[in-house]
Order: C-alpha cells, then sequence, then structure tokens
C-alpha cells in the first residue's frame, strides 16, 4: 500500500480528482496554501495499491500538464487610448510524493 | 515512532479526538473535503510511539463504527398528502494509514 | 527525498515559512486545528533531498523557539481598585515528523 501525496493548483485539483475517483481512486483533499505553487493550491491524498501508483500518477499528470493560458492582465497607454494587451501565463504543474504505508486498514 | 492518518466524518473525528486525547494522544486536525468519506470529513494526524499504534486503531474504531441512523429526507404524495418517511443511512467508518517516522523531534 | 511535516503555531509558521522560502525550500501549508499546540496551529510540509533535512529543522527551530511573552489578562480587585496584571505565558515550540519518500515527482 503507498499513500500518494500530490500538490497541484486548486483548478487541476479538480480535475485530477474526478479523473482518479472515476478510477475508483480514493481522493482526500487538504487545504493547503502557499508553497510549491504559490496561489491557491490543493494536496490530494491517494491510498492506493502498489500497483496502482503508476496509473494514478498518470491521471495526476494528464490533469496537471504545464500550459500557457492568454489572461487580460496588462494594460497600457497608446495613441490616446487605454488598450489591454493579454498575457501569456504558465499554469499547470505538480509536486507528487509517494510514500510508503506500514498498515492500512478501512473499516 | 509511527505517523496514524485517520480520515473519518466530521463528526466521528470530534469524538475520536477526544479519547485520543485523554489517553494523552497528541492530535492535530487536518481540514479535509471529499474522498473517502463523501459529505464532510476530517483527517486526524497522530505521532505515537510503535508500541502505542493499536491503542490509538481501537480508539479511533470505536469513535467510528459503521451504524445506521434514521434522517427524515425522503418525502412522497399518498392519499393526497404529503408525508415523509425517514430513511436509514449509514454513517460510520475511518480509512486509516499508518507511516513509519524516520525521525521525531518535539522542540 | 523526505517529506518533513511540522506543526507550530500560526505565529511561528509564517516565521518558519519564510525563513525556509529564502533558503529555496518549498513549504505548503496545511491548515490544522487543535492538537499537539492547543491553539491555531498550522502544519508545514516540506520536501526535501535527505542532506537538507538537518538545515531545514534548524530554520524550523530557529523560528519557533520557546519563549515567554507577557500578555495582559489577569485582574484582581485590590485596595478598592480592579487591577490588570500581566502573565507569563510559554509560546513557541514544533513537533517534527521526518518521512521517508520512496518515489519524488515535478511535474
Ligand atoms: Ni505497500
Ligand atoms: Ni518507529
Ligand atoms: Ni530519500
Amino acid at each position: 500500500m503507498k499513500l500518494i501525496l500530490a500538490i497541484l493548483s486548486n483548478e487541476d485539483s479538480s480535475t485530477a480528482s474526478r479523473a482518479l475517483t472515476e478510477k475508483k481512486f480514493q481522493v482526500t483533499k487538504l487545504n493547503t496554501t502557499g508553497g510549491f505553487l504559490r496561489a491557491g493550491n490543493t494536496t490530494l491524498m491517494i491510498g492506493c495499491e502498489d500497483e496502482d501508483v503508476q496509473e494514478a500518477i498518470e491521471l495526476i499528470k494528464e490533469s496537471s500538464r504545464k500550459r500557457s493560458e492568454l489572461i487580460p492582465s496588462s494594460a497600457g497607454y497608446d495613441m490616446g487610448r487605454y488598450m489591454s494587451f493579454p498575457i501569456e501565463v504558465q499554469v499547470g504543474g505538480a509536486t507528487i510524493f509517494v510514500l510508503d504505508v506500514e498498515q492500512f486498514l478501512k473499516i
């Protein structure tokens, strides 16, 4: 038995949580802040059999792929008018720890 | 030294937390959502000596026994009147992970 | 790779978090309540290389040194007047668990 701790952005953690639950993984969300990924992040806690660790990691990877998103945040003054320029930000990514579980009980 | 992570319903976690604290176990509550037990759940984190793990597990078990409760939620329309039927739901249960601790410090 | 879980008072956890981040440690804060340190506490989760564990522990120690603080809470009635006496309380302290990490991924 292993315990997977995965730190993801809030947005990606919902996607990952859904994908994992669909494949019958049992997921617990820990409310976390700061740290690995600056803004709002979530730590997913997944207990699973040793042979299922790789599948869980794949599902987390797919849910948190690094990608660019355009956000409308930069603004400038040009030719007498204010203009807004979308800027590209990197989102996604995950930090994953796999721990060994000595004893596991479901009661 | 071991670290016990126990996921319980919010209600049972308070009972377990009290029972554990009375027996001098040191308990930390992590605010968690979803997962193992659908509705509001809590993860208790308990650090203890190897020889005390079994006692802690027993206390958690006693606090989270699976049991039925009647809740007044189902409603039907019968003979011209609305009627409310209590329904039986299963509550309780816990998911417990015991991890080995390599180094423990209390400063 | 190791995973350090450190339970500190909310106040000290901010100091520790800053100190750790400055030294390039990656810190995630878990919102926790009760337990080891009665009042509001925080659990810091730090993943780091085996050879950096000691440095992380030192930074946590320095941020949570046990110390006395005077708080103006005790009041008494003396010579016909109410008087407030500052009382000394012990603050600080930390509980630290170091766990072994079987697999670590940053994606
Ligand atoms: Ni195993
Ligand atoms: Ni031990
Ligand atoms: Ni290692």
